[in-house]
């Protein structure tokens, strides 16, 4: 485990410049790389569900989507335990990274 | 592309003995693997909800899994061409291959 992913989930959500591992959040948008810890993700997302009722996940590339959606299977569990029922609905989206376009995947994250 | 993966949907789907690149079906679960065409699972999630207005994906790793949401993204869209709006449902399931136990992440699929 490296320090990164050992950073408490308060830190790892949140931060403005975050490091390697953490989750990056901006306009309740929750960021996911191929080193986000799934379970700070999913610390988020419950987070954000709470507050609002709806997040919203970004992920680019298999490693990083696969994080995504692991922290989402781990954000409902979270979430059932208070009598709250989450869904989720994929898709497509074009982003601008370094001035070049990539296409993500867009988990938005809704009660049911 | 691989021949495999140039086969026609039809062929690549509920076929009894799939060859690699292709959507292994039983008991409407669609088993997706990294070499899954995505549009390919898309069209099967699309006809399993015309059906039923349930479906289930498994996937086991991060290549997979990602095969896996991108076809749930493009099944929205071939759906809601038809007015049909879906949400998905990520959880962990432990599976036996080859008498070992892995965990995969299942999408179960249905009618918003």
């Amino acid at each position: 485990m490296t320090n990164a992913q050992s950073l408490p989930i308060a830190r790892a959500v949140g931060a403005s410049s975050p490091a390697a591992g953490e989750v990056q959040r901006s306009a309740e948008v929750l960021k996911v790389s191929t080193r986000s810890r799934p379970s700070a993700v999913a610390g988020a997302i419950a987070g954000v569900i709470r507050e609002s009722g709806m997040a919203e996940v970004q992920s680019i590339g298999a490693g990083a989507t696969n994080q995504a959606i692991k922290a989402v299977a781990i954000a409902r569990s979270y979430l059932n335990e208070e009598g709250i029922d989450i869904i989720c609905i994929p898709s497509f989206i074009d982003v601008a990274i370094d001035d070049e376009e990539r296409t993500a995947i867009r988990l938005l994250i809704e009660r049911r």
